[in-house]
């Protein structure tokens, strides 16, 4: 109902519920003035620096770091949940047919959704917790095998089948190209997906809760969440930042270039964010990354970030506007060579596991979220017109 | 981010949002004290009891009923879009495989999410109103061709095609039964179709919100709310009233069933109501409709309903417990050849131009809707340990 739920009283709050404590987590947070953000104390960036991804996302799901035996054990159920159900597989010619101009993500959505429902995923309140933590298994490491089988699909070529002695990453790359991938390449993107798990509460996670406070299935949570993902407001573009590094083209016109931008009032797609009041700590990490790629591509990205944040500091002092993850997230998977339209839907591959821990987070506390709206329109009642 | 979002202080709320204001609406709202709900002013019953299903939608949608001329070219516009196109038509039957346990409205959340991508809806903030108001039409019209084309398939029946000619309920019965419907029954679906559309707001409106407001298209949000209905603590289920009605069998055991329960603690699945304090609106509406058929089952659940009500106010005096609308809903369906399974998702096939207009007014106003979460963790960090 909207305004007259006899058993509370109306609370105003800010717009966009901001600032608007909707629940209590023990996933992770993150500290914007410190420029630190961590999972489950553990610095996101050290684990991204140390661990695979899969120990990750143990620690996300069970709630700590597998010990050696557990990160195989872990290592190896999740690769044996990476090849699709008949009926999946049967229906992704059609979807990625349908999926063609809105990409790998929307077909992801569709894919996932038929997928709870073959895999018999039940309402979150109706199973255990090591069932709902296995939902959360079978959808995660079914979502690179449907991105890669999406994209090749939409290009015209034939999906790879999942290989299940390879890691996650180095899997996800090896499904989009049929070659064995580089390792380099491999390291890079896990490190990126371990960066990418969790960073907070944004829409997406908030939407994964608020289905999953229904007790719906862990697919409709998931699907929610994809679906906010994809919003502009929410999912943004990774590949911006690399537009805007084409945008310039050379070095000597980096002055130019951005001056124009911000005397114009435009944002500078690829620096400046929310809450870190320092360096991201995710760019410094990506950055790093692509360094030791080297070659000329990163060299430009440097120089633009150096030319940017000296304007920036110049035009809007006091400001601290740095380059946010956006921007060296595009220079690691341009390098390890993924396709643009690849990379938010990469986000999500790595993005699944954390709607996956605030998935059953929410579960363990069987509480609707359900706020109310404000009628503002005019008093009714009025009359039905009599008809015509 | 979690807590630290250096734009606004935090700001602690009922758990699970209650009474938390999240947005205006100028659609309806419901006053549980009147015992009244409304859709733009007009009473919903009213609409319920004098109006076709598509001038209600027409009203939603466009803010205003149609006069005659807009009435007959916008059941015209909606019927045209009945048909669904050839990539989702190829994709159902792996769709309706895959959703065998989880019935239609698993099989619809996929389908749906097909639609969209196969129709190219485009982010809600990329495109004009009307355009906005277009994917919305295209979406709505196909629920019930999907809703009756997945139950057909998952028990092994051709599809029936949707016909023109037909009112958007006439057709939903037709495209079931493959058999011209009953006007009566028609009527009486319609009317529960209109009452159905809207009732405050919801964990599922609510989803549809947020999904809208991070920029999604529109299918993204009504996939969004689908999965959200389909949580068994929002949904409900329509059909356990009915299962009330087989469990206590017949008149003579009325008494002792229900004293058992309710001395038990149990609830009487048909009974109560979070908002109303009155009877519910809509079923005072349903049992009118009930009445008119008549028969033995409506005489029995008449006679259910007299009792049940006499033993709650002597059990549980001043609490005002009066059927919901769950209680006739269900009979009127039954009443009106609705299998048990179809009761939810035919309340979806009313609800989503509730949906649909709860979206098209969040895409009026481009603010993401993001509260936060508080980590109430152990304090990081701790060291990453070394791999053993």
């Amino acid at each position: 109902m909207s305004i007259n739920r006899a058993t509370a009283p109306l609370v105003d709050v800010p717009r966009g519920l901001a600032g608007v404590v909707v629940t209590d987590t023990g996933i992770g947070d993150v500290r914007g003035t410190e420029g630190f953000y961590h999972y489950r104390q553990y610095s996101a960036v050290d684990l991204a620096r140390t661990r695979r991804f899969e120990d990750v996302w143990h620690l996300l799901v069970h709630g700590e770091l597998p010990d050696a035996g557990q990160s195989a054990a872990f290592a190896a159920r999740t690769a044996a949940l990476r090849r699709l159900p008949a009926e999946v597989r049967a229906a992704l010619p059609a979807i990625a047919a349908a999926a063609r101009p809105a990409g790998a993500l929307a077909g992801m959505r569709t894919a996932l959704s038929l997928l709870g429902a073959a895999r018999n995923f039940r309402p979150v309140y109706d199973i255990d917790a090591d069932r709902r933590r296995e939902d959360t298994l079978v959808a995660c490491a079914a979502v690179p095998t449907l991105l890669t089988a999406l994209h090749r699909l939409g290009g015209g070529l034939a999906p790879v089948e999942p290989r299940e002695d390879l890691s996650y990453a180095a899997n996800y790359l090896y499904m989009l190209t049929g070659s064995d991938p580089d390792p380099r390449r491999a390291r890079a993107i896990e490190q990126y997906l371990i960066s990418t798990i969790d960073h907070g509460f944004n829409a997406s996670t908030f939407t994964a809760r608020v289905v999953a406070s229904t007790g719906a299935d862990v697919a409709a949570c998931l699907v929610g969440a994809v679906g906010a993902l994809s919003g502009p407001l929410h999912g943004g573009a990774p590949s911006r930042a690399l537009d805007t590094l084409d945008a310039i083209g050379t070095p000597d016109r980096i002055d130019s270039w951005i001056r124009e931008r911000v005397l114009g009032g435009d944002r500078v797609m690829g620096f400046g964010h929310a809450v870190y009041r320092t360096e991201d700590p995710r760019s410094r990490m990506l950055r790093d990354i692509a360094r030791q790629f080297g070659g000329p591509r990163v060299e430009f990205a440097a120089e633009v970030e150096r030319r940017v944040e000296a304007i920036l500091a110049e035009l809007k002092p006091g400001r601290e506007l740095h380059t946010n993850v956006e921007f060296y997230a595009g220079v690691v998977m341009e390098l390890c060579g993924l396709p643009r339209e690849m990379f938010t839907p990469t986000f999500a591959a790595g993005r699944v596991v954390g709607w996956s821990a605030n998935i059953l987070e929410q579960a363990q506390d069987p509480k609707i979220i359900r706020p109310v709206a404000r009628y503002v329109g005019p008093e009714p009642p009025v009359a039905v017109p009599a008809l015509w």
